[in-house]
């Protein structure tokens, strides 16, 4: 919690969840894709524990969507993509690197192919509509793309899928991984998926009525009350534990997918996409930096609110991008985009946090 | 002020300001373009009696610039501008609308020609050097499209000359409106220019070393001092009063320039450019909305933290994108995008505001 208020106005959007989390006592805001999104609920210990041992919900109406609807749907989608979504069946979605014409990821979104040829683009903080539209509009496609009226929520944590069986029935319990299916409940209708920005396992639930928020929220909460459900927010602690990317926090401008681990996703063979060539090159050369964990002594951190350089033998040889005291490790833990020549496992580094100067010693990801 | 925290992380950066702005006491921030913006300094009342009075200074590093260098630089910078930049002189600067293919508005900078072939795109919220990025490499544009080091200051209010004279020389004063120049101080980069978001008067000051922040941040308050500068914030009243453009608040989606009252920044004759052929249909067809002013009735308003609907006759014909008391005119007041039928002055119009239904009259803008 800062000491800072965040203002609210008409420049930015308010979630369809909006007024039920103010009402479920949201304590504090980001701002992602233009529109607030609640970080706490002001019980961080709580919200870390339930994700873990119990089950949260969570308002990511945020991670806005980009439809593409038309015949060359699928090809345009493809062509977005640094990895190859040709065989993506109708209710699968799979993770999706976009790159620019020089390789530089700029966002990594999760695709749902929801019909033959509508997909929905689950994007991260990034005004992705208008770069799809730009690269549709330059090649010529017919395909329509738009914002539709979809707004997720997750549900999330080892009792997730009780709850959601709770609210839907025990038919999503056989909903595979990344596989989403339409339900409808109380008249609001619903994309329903197993996925969610955490390693807890769970769902998430696509409102496509921003109208109906509040009832969703309050269907959720109910549902999952037996199960001890309360509301949280994507947790910063989690993510570094299980190394899931954010983007915008844990890359740079002119990051690209290999340097953040997300070569297994490159597609470049066979195929034709956006920064195809330029990842090409950046593959034949190597990556210039590595994201790599490291494990920071001393007493507890409080985390990170900005990059903090790490530096090796009298040189910056990058930063930790995200920085957390695990509880389940006992252990200060972060992600860190260092040079490749620093970034195997067991280097001795210095990293420069706000409290000082600490000693740390790079690993692999994930840390669980 | 909201009752909400603003959650402080590495995933939104920090202005170079950002220290010197905690130092003097911020005490409310949003989010724009990425970057933490102050929104208040804790006494709205003296933020806008010095603007309109005396002089402010505010950080709007925010307004992060788009960089386009090399020999087909003015063409690729024409080529992005609904208005005609042929003619645009080396260190000045013009309000450049930037339309998508469909002619949407999807940014309103101002455009500064640094130098025969370098421009600074200086943007309001949205992702434009992508945008810029997607078109100049689609159409094989040869020009480098980059974030340079520039991060903008505001001095505003009719002291604000005073002000930028006692910093810089009196040289200033014969700085023409929309003019920039190169200045140093103390070591410090500087691009100087007569600008700025508000009707008072002012300059704008671009920091080209970020290293240098909190250093010019003190200059700056130092120069200011005799004149009782205070820091404050781009004034949401005074920007309805003067009905400037705040791009995302008061338009949609799918706003055009012609419903915004920007059409005599569109110059469809003898040039192509991004949209060109969208908004020559547009233009011909008419706005379908128009912005224009509402007078509310009643007692003062606090302002509207989401659009307010807005009826006349039993119909919904659009929405109020932002209202304020104005204290100098001792009247509530407010932007309206509604149907173009009704947006003549003096229309009767309800308005769903937060606290209940209130009668209103629309009228031309500005309002002083």
């Amino acid at each position: 919690m800062s000491q800072f208020s965040i203002s609210i106005g008409p420049r930015v959007r308010q979630s369809p969840y909006f007024e039920a989390t103010v009402a479920a006592g949201v304590t504090s805001f980001s701002v992602y894709n233009h529109m607030y999104m609640p970080i706490s609920f002001g019980s961080p210990e709580a919200e870390y524990d339930r994700l873990i041992n119990g089950v949260v919900m969570w308002d990511v109406a945020a991670q806005r969507q980009v439809e593409i609807v038309g015949s060359d749907a699928g090809d345009l989608v493809d062509l977005l993509s640094a990895r190859d979504l040709s065989n993506v069946s109708i209710g699968q979605a799979k993770y999706m690197p976009m790159c620019d014409h020089q390789g530089r990821l700029i966002n990594d979104p999760l695709v749902l192919r929801v019909d033959e040829d509508r997909w929905w683009v689950s994007i991260a903080d990034g005004d992705m509509l208008q770069w799809c539209r730009a690269i549709a509009f330059e090649r010529g496609f017919r395909s329509s793309v738009e914002e539709p009226d979809v707004s997720p929520m997750a549900v999330q944590g080892p009792l997730a899928e009780d709850v959601v069986a709770a609210l839907l029935g025990d038919g999503v319990r056989s909903i595979r991984f990344f596989n989403y299916m339409p339900y409808e409940i109380d008249g609001i209708p619903l994309w329903v998926g197993r996925a969610g920005w955490s390693k807890q396992g769970g769902f998430e639930i696509y409102l496509c009525d921003h109208t109906r928020g509040t009832d969703l929220w309050r269907l959720v909460a109910g549902a999952g009350e037996p199960f001890g459900i309360i509301p949280a927010a994507p947790n910063y602690i989690e993510r570094v534990e299980s190394a899931l990317l954010s983007f915008r926090a844990d890359n740079e401008f002119d990051t690209d997918p290999f340097e953040l681990g997300l070569g297994r996703w490159v597609d470049l063979d066979g195929r034709d996409f956006i920064g195809r060539d330029a990842l090409a090159e950046r593959k034949a050369a190597g990556p210039r930096r590595r994201l790599v964990g490291v494990v920071i002594n001393g007493e507890p951190i409080t985390g990170n609110d900005q990059p903090w350089p790490v530096w090796a033998q009298g040189h910056e040889i990058g930063t930790v991008r995200a920085a957390a005291f695990s509880p389940r490790l006992g252990q200060n833990i972060g992600m860190a985009l260092i040079d490749s020549e620093r970034a195997d496992p067991d280097n001795l580094v210095e990293i420069a946090t706000d409290e000082g100067r600490r000693g740390a010693t790079t690993c692999s990801l994930p840390f669980i």
